[in-house]
């Protein structure tokens, strides 16, 4: 459609309405729609956008992430760069909304021409998620941003979701006691290539210096393997209200990414995103598949009051129309 | 087959061997294996075993779990109940093995013959995990256990998966600062039907009390439920070395469950987690199916090295896979 490869030649100049019309388009679920977002998508392609250096940050509530946010992003457009902020929040399944990326939180960046904040797109399944992401994330790249930050709360599977499209992956962390070392959850310290432990400012500056150490001793046990250069993960103090520390988290970020680039891991980590997206979206797509199939709908009808009423067990249940669904294939 | 019928019989005569083999038997994977599961689960769904108190308990590693499991086991033991105690432990993807459910850390319920424990399965994916796990539950069950106790570690989506397998979610906390409740991800709030703050001895029971209150005024902001009786959910502070607080907890799972009972809430609970288990085992198995299909297998690998590439995204590669699926099954 041509007004599809207008759309796509808009963004390509880097207009921001045309951004967001189309991010908006990404995130619709209407089957109309989504054949447009293909269709965008495959015309930016098209274009051969120039690759952004796609940052996720990942923190617990109250680390002070929305104020890392702005003083990292002003310093970036300091620097001459465009900056785009994506958040996500798959949150609670009981409480919803979103409570990250609020644009009044990030009141200077957001005043910027420089820089293109999105909230969190309202909520859906992580699936949901995690596709509308990363082709955000697409669209900004076509859009010219050279770094696109990937923003999410510190919950269940949110934060290995971000890093799987990220380049580079930081932890925002408060500062605390020893003990409570142990209560930062292994799996993320595990995918963080950059710890950055916030609030070293006024009383807080010599725990945060210790809290900092101490991470950095858990990193070096923690993670060993040969996709890192020699120094990292690597953990460092910063303070987003005071802004120390902004300038040094960002050499370490380019520093990472060029030795990255040298050692043939950042193509290589590119390339397995893609396949983990395609493989992630088939997924999600056969089961859209499945649920939308009468066949499958009737045969399921038919056993549900057999499963809640305790005549047969859930896997049994289940096999039968697996066996049956397995049956239609071979026919 | 009789000697899955002998099996099933020995289970249910409450033989401690023949529930660690039928264990076992749903743990593997193997298909012969997993067809003589559904016959054995079908054979004891049969024998109209008595219906167990199934309690999930959460914690971050530190809280104190396996000593609050063994006091626990051992007050339920002491009331001459029988209790199972199963661990989940869906670690990181990455660092791999069981962190919980060692027998080692509770050396006197492990001797008890009125106890059976049985640790982590060796590491799969969630799915896996949650079918494995709740068999395992179906299974304890018909061997006559009069509690089941689901073990996990506050990690990713474990509690919630726990929590749909539990009839009452105890969440174990550690005492801390009024700052950091904000650390408690809501999400867990939201599941917990009683937070118990451990460590309410010595030097932190002043401050074990001061954080119950905290967590008790959030439960009551977090969650208002037509399925939550009077009076909860509660937050209860306990000492598992000393053993304080151990009959209180027991009394007000008790309470909640009876109430639960009278209410009708506990049965429609039951059936709503049938049929929600029903319905990931077939999703499960779909895409079991997928990956095994070798059509879809040629369709994918065809695909990889042009989305590897950079010549097609993910997405139109995955639409174009799935298009080719849903014609197959219209011929």
């Amino acid at each position: 459609m041509q007004a599809l490869r207008d759309l796509a030649k808009a963004v390509h100049r880097g207009e921001r309405r045309a951004l967001a019309r189309a991010i908006t388009l990404v995130e619709s679920s209407r089957p109309d729609h989504r054949a447009g977002a293909l269709e965008l998508l495959e015309h930016l392609r098209d274009l051969k956008p120039k690759e952004a250096l796609r940052i996720g940050l990942s923190g617990t509530p109250g680390v002070g992430k929305s104020t890392f946010t702005e003083a990292f992003g002003m310093h970036l457009i300091s620097l001459g760069l465009k900056v785009a902020v994506l958040a996500v929040d798959p949150s609670s399944t009981r409480s919803g909304g979103s409570i990250l990326g609020d644009k009044t939180r990030m009141e200077r960046l957001a005043r910027e021409k420089q820089a293109f904040i999105r909230p969190s797109p309202s909520q859906t399944n992580l699936g949901g998620v995690a596709r509308r992401t990363r082709e955000a994330i697409m669209l900004c790249e076509a859009a010219g941003y050279d770094v696109v930050l990937i923003e999410t709360v510190g919950v269940g599977q949110s934060e290995t979701m971000v890093a799987q499209m990220s380049d580079i992956f930081l932890l925002l962390l408060a500062p605390a006691g020893g003990d409570e070392l142990q209560g930062v959850k292994r799996g993320i310290m595990e995918i963080a290539d950059i710890i950055l432990v916030n609030k070293a400012d006024g009383d807080l500056k010599a725990t945060a210096t210790r809290t900092c150490a101490d991470y950095a001793g858990a990193l070096r046990l923690l993670r060993k393997r040969s996709r890192d250069p020699e120094g990292y993960p690597l953990a460092q103090t910063v303070s987003a209200t005071e802004g120390d520390g902004i300038a040094q988290a960002w050499d370490a970020i380019q520093t990472l990414a060029q030795k990255r680039r040298d050692m043939g891991v950042w193509d290589r980590n590119r390339k397995a995103q893609n396949l983990h997206w395609f493989e992630a979206e088939l997924r999600e797509g056969v089961l859209r598949q499945l649920s939308e199939d009468p066949a499958v709908k009737a045969a399921i009808s038919g056993l549900e009051d057999a499963v809640t009423g305790g005549q047969i067990t859930p896997s049994a249940a289940a096999a039968q129309v697996l066996s049956h669904l397995h049956g239609d294939n071979d026919a």
